[in-house]
């Protein structure tokens, strides 16, 4: 509580201008500045990371002025930020928020889009995919801190999250709006939509580019959680904390083939090669082949496994009130 | 308003026997009776157009009597009917509806199916496919105004389209009931149900072959909107309003791999060879593959949307109330 | 009803410890004790078959004491008891139960997967599979009246049926709760789920392992039905009647590429080869493909529903009012 408390705090230091907030932290890997309570922050100029190592969870803030939207830079920056955290065996969690609230992420800059040559499309897009599919298919829990808008772009990064928390602001709309703007969102962007709201209501979300206000996304699933404005930070904490009760959250295990499963081989085999082909490089493995493997033990549960065996019946037996050994009562019968 | 007046009038005037309203308009390409108002009429014996070329819409209203069943036909003039409509630029959405309010379609004809020839069946579910396929993907917005019921294959008809508004009348059931029939329904139009309603709800649906009265049909998603009977004509108008003010609602990009891409490669690995083949042909090119390929923009934006970038970003701005250009922003940070 | 009552009667005199339920029917193709109202019962020691003919219905209790876990010979068991009932065409219908109210079944014996030789692990996964195939794709109308917890594999089981009523009792939960043993559930388990409560939900209930009270299980739509504990059995039967009802509900022809077809090819090419060999060896060939090819006619309807064409015809006519006859009508027009 103290530490959500603290966290507020920050936050509200860093009520500033942007210029002024970039000035202070110029160096990529230098420490950012704001932090007043003792918190060693690190990060890039256009992403900040407050790590709470004692909880094993850190937030990553988005500070790409003026509405955060994905250049190159910043997506490479982001991307860099996540693999840190990913390498640190301290995190197990990331809450995904944005360093200037009103706004959580307006997604693709169309800049990167215009007037490039065709190389430079092909390493933005790849950017774009890779950002997706790393948080995607990220080993830490990531949840989102929704605490701004978030259209097209910044809705996808939201949907790669396992858990969206959005603040009850009637301006802080949500949605994959790419129609109202001329262009039609890439398939896996209607993938991830359609794994969250359901089929029928993705479909005439991104036909007709609906943006939801906070109570309209969370009746139709865009967001799991809306909470009042101050809390979405503390609320993130506490829904993290859930997860990280979980056996199963922890670096490595996380996510094997559970909940994430969503990009089949199928899907993969409709995804552009530029999408396929860095994951599949040899120095860099399809992390879901071994996933799905995982999921699917053939070989008898791993021996740690084994040992919570007895746990698992004695729990039952106790559920249930029965006071006979299971096992013993098994053979015998 | 004045028009869905106009519409309601015209309706009114359609009351009429079937017989007397066939022998009015006997000609396939002829124009079609009924039209007191100055609307220029055409279409078929069995398929009455309605164009509103200032809208840019055409009401196209079934009238194979005495159930709209999808006899050969019918679908035939029901196929060309829509094709005519694709190819005028003039036209950007459709209203599908029944000619005789109280049957939107009973749906496939079941003496095409019985003591014919096997070509005959080869050729009668190729034109089913055919119309479920060039509804569903057609470039133009379809709304199905469902003034009456729609069992079966007049429950697929109306899937295809992009939304449905149905009339409230306890009477007016829609639904897959196939299975009181004693038949199975095709796999597709189980998918078209999963699409709109969810795997279980559709899976309950076609086991029992439910047919939802207006109240349930809404509440299980199968319609988008139910409305009062006088006002399912209108509505569609204002439904089609809100479609066709979406910029990429045009022809030609509409349902680009937009939610529509229901139809998987997969989906298709598992169509039988006589709904591909004729698709695949080379006088007739799979749409499917060049809408992929364009929800998925590798090689930078067309120019058109180029242009919208910076009104794009001065409308984020605006959102957020920032008063910096974002682009130099971007590049000075 | 008078039925109903009797299995309640029948089910209370069950209410008695295991052991001794056990030592009354130690056979294994012997009569079942307990069965004072005439009713003659057959089964193994682990799963109990009540029959009632006059109905075609049987109700498999499960009796594998003391939390019905999944031991290798209970699943054997259990799968010869529903090959019996498939093969004996007096059945239409399975009730699955637990023979003892309180628990459903906990799901897998982990003692099955701990300390065993791999090939006891292949044989231990394959007869787990077997029963999820063979309930899922069972000709049989499969109701579960869940009267107990059934977490994990019991959960599983449950969802393989076609429609699972739940004892209004809060401490009988159901979920797939395996993150919380530190287990990642196989990815079918996970596509059951998917396919019951879509797949947002899925996602978080799989990865925190929520177990689902009933109220709760009800609303994300894990069961189609809580009603009071002593009315699982009547409401089980009373939903039965109405599956049994259809006309396609039938052995051989229920379920044919029905809703059931979620075992898609493409599913079927991410299971390991010990699931699909056995099924695709040529002296049991594999059902799915029977099945999909009688979803699609495409060589006319079966003689039997011929006859039924004017019969449907007239329905549709009665339905709506027409007095004409619907075939002589399309000929003349």
């Amino acid at each position: 509580m103290a530490l959500a408390v603290g966290m507020r705090v920050l936050t509200r230091a860093l009520h500033r201008p942007w210029a002024r907030g970039l000035r202070v932290a110029p160096g990529r890997t230098g420490p950012a500045a704001g932090g007043g309570d003792g918190v060693r922050c690190f990060g890039s100029p256009r992403v900040l990371v407050e790590p709470d190592p004692a909880a094993g969870v850190a937030v990553v803030k988005m500070r790409n002025p003026p509405v955060n939207s994905f250049s190159l830079e910043f997506l490479t920056e982001l991307l860099i930020s996540l693999e840190k955290l990913e390498n640190d065996k301290t995190f197990r969690g990331i809450i995904l928020t944005s360093d200037h609230p009103g706004i959580f992420s307006a997604g693709l800059d169309l800049t990167e889009m215009c007037g490039r040559k065709p190389e430079h499309y092909m390493e933005y897009w790849k950017a774009v995919q890779e950002m997706w599919l790393r948080f995607y298919l990220s080993n830490l829990v990531v949840i989102a801190a929704i605490n701004g808008v978030s259209p097209a772009g910044g809705c996808l990064l939201s949907l790669t999250c396992d858990y969206r928390v959005l603040a009850n602001n009637p301006k802080y709309t949500i949605g994959l709006n790419e129609t109202r703007l001329g262009i039609v969102a890439p398939f896996w962007f209607k993938d991830m939509m359609v794994n969250t709201v359901g089929y029928r209501t993705a479909e005439r979300a991104l036909q007709l580019g609906l943006l939801f206000p906070p109570a309209e996304a969370l009746r139709v699933g865009v967001v799991d959680q809306v909470v009042p404005e101050d809390q979405v930070q503390s609320t993130a904490r506490s829904v993290m904390a859930q997860w990280l009760a979980i056996p199963v959250c922890r670096p490595g295990v996380q996510n094997q083939g559970l909940g994430r499963a969503v990009l089949s081989p199928e899907a993969l085999g409709e995804a552009p090669s530029c999408l396929i082909q860095p994951l599949a490089a040899p120095d860099d493995p399809w992390p879901l082949d071994a996933s799905r493997q995982s999921a699917f033990p053939p070989r008898g549960l791993p021996a740690c496994l084994c040992l919570q065996a007895p746990l698992f019946l004695s729990l039952v037996r106790t559920l249930v009130g029965f006071g006979v050994h299971p096992k013993s009562k098994r053979i015998s019968s």
